[in-house]
């Protein structure tokens, strides 16, 4: 089945998902359909001089701007390209979505078209570079307060993800806190670190926010507020880091072939920062497969997407979700 | 007066706290008590070869360990040194106090013999470089639960620290959040947003995790669970970044000379970000002036901390977060 492409969404317009969405398809097989206004679409399909792909159009008059408050925009835009693309879903004619449009939006649709698991709070799960082995955030920003049960619940998701996506066949959980032992941490955390022991999941216990980017763990369970932070934080210190080197080095012929290098490498390790670049970051606990992708996403980032979307969907995520909680 | 310096503490023994002791008296004419086993430390005092320094010594039996649960040893360890160091700032016989040794003792000590200011919930503040100016945040670790009114107050501290340390005539205070808009953020940050607003502050709004970095603001107010967090990502993160550059960099001539400059202003981040290098962290809201600083502090960092202590009692920092609260 294919994967339906919010197309109008994203900083660098429908040029980029037309063009990841073709990528996908000649590099894995992987058919999509565009969501959109149809005119533009076609146009942009057939300006791409590929042929006989299996690229399908379905039209959406209405797109929800980045800056708009998702629940209004969904009340009054009825045929956005969002919820048509979840609408695909639920008919069955599209077996997940792909949006790098407004995030907010993307969730809120998710959860009025296709609903949740019940019981479950979705959640947004990312992975994250490390010294070794990527790392599986989640939550990183669905949900800002939590209870345990929720923690509890995120905990379970990311095995399955990490299990899935990342082919580690029992991913080591940890809970984000701020100290090893199992006094450390705010209420919620000390609370779910109990359920996280009795869970039957390989928990490892409470990590420290230095080891996050040791790659010793292979799920890492925060609130969204907490896993926001830290993914922002990150991002933020990365590029903060090259700058400081950049003042630091300059002015030295070496060091500037130096700095040239470190920043060939710097680049790579934000590539690797930027979620995008993983594929996006699902939306999991709702009753389908749901792809987040960075408003600023290129094409290669919007078909990593469309390829992880479509290997959710055929390892049946959502069933193993379901069981799992 | 002196300054209280909990001399048995930290990870290095009691030479380095001697030493910066020493060091803070030469360079700067401070004057200390060194709080510990007398025999030790006048051992240690004679051996450096100084004489005529402004160096005092409190004889205290006990030590509480760096794997101590705090309160637990301060029951049982009536004459320990951090405690004895916070008797001489009750008596009148020290300004203010040092430790570089169990953080959580330090903070139950301070509370247990000299209270805190009526109302307030004390908190760490540290001081984290940034592209331009240093910045401060609070809290970073003393309350992992907090209600808006507590961040309210790690506010208006924040800011009475940043003007007297930092030299801020009227600094900038931004609430940690998950995006820029006041209806963002988990209910606590909601709310005490809201308080903001209306204090009289020069509150500038939320920021979020990518805008720590860049110096735009003078004052980071979060919990001490996220500022925990936060900080300790920040240490990790800059680390592995070093280490992937080591690992992409590796095997070129000039890229290894490239290298090893960036290693260099590597550590000198690493430095910066190390708050015992700003001169340790002060806790604020109690009855009195405590600098906690890091387990590993080498002796410039305590003499940096002493310099603080008694800078902060110059400017007589508590009458002036009394009344600022």
């Amino acid at each position: 089945m294919p994967v339906a492409v919010d197309a109008m969404g994203g900083d660098h317009g429908p040029q980029v998902l037309v063009e990841g969405a073709i990528l996908a398809a000649k590099e894995f097989g992987v058919e999509s359909i565009l969501v959109g206004d149809e005119a533009i679409l076609r146009k942009a399909l057939e300006e791409s001089g590929e042929q006989g792909l299996p690229i399908g159009i379905k039209h959406a008059s209405q797109v929800v701007e980045m800056d708009e408050a998702p629940s209004e925009a969904l009340r009054k835009k009825k045929n956005s390209t969002i919820k048509v693309a979840f609408e695909l879903v639920k008919e069955g004619n599209a077996s997940s979505v792909v949006s790098a449009g407004n995030s907010g939006a993307t969730m809120a649709s998710a959860l009025v078209t296709l609903g949740r698991i019940k019981g479950v709070r979705p959640a947004i799960a990312t992975v994250m570079p490390t010294l070794k082995e990527p790392v599986v955030m989640i939550d990183v920003g669905a949900n800002v307060d939590c209870k345990p049960i929720h923690l509890y619940q995120f905990a379970v998701m990311g095995n399955v993800f990490a299990r899935e996506h990342l082919k580690k066949p029992n991913p080591r959980i940890g809970l984000l806190s701020i100290g090893e032992e199992d006094t450390k941490g705010n209420v919620q955390v000390k609370k779910a670190y109990d359920m996280l022991v009795e869970s039957g999941l390989n928990f490892v216990g409470n990590v420290e926010g230095r080891e996050v980017f040791k790659g010793d763990v292979d799920v890492i369970v925060c609130d969204g507020f907490v896993g926001n932070i830290c993914l922002k934080l990150s991002e933020g210190l990365a590029e903060s880091i090259l700058q400081m080197l950049k003042q630091e080095i300059e002015g030295s012929l070496v060091a500037s072939m130096g700095y040239a290098l470190a920043k060939k490498a710097f680049k790579k390790f934000r590539k690797k920062v930027d979620y995008a670049e993983y594929g996006g970051a699902p939306l999991l606990g709702i009753n389908g497969i749901a792809i987040i992708c960075h408003g600023r996403s290129k094409a290669r980032a919007i078909k990593n997407a469309i390829k992880v979307a479509n290997d959710l969907s055929d390892v049946n995520l959502n069933l193993l979700l379901e069981r799992s909680l």
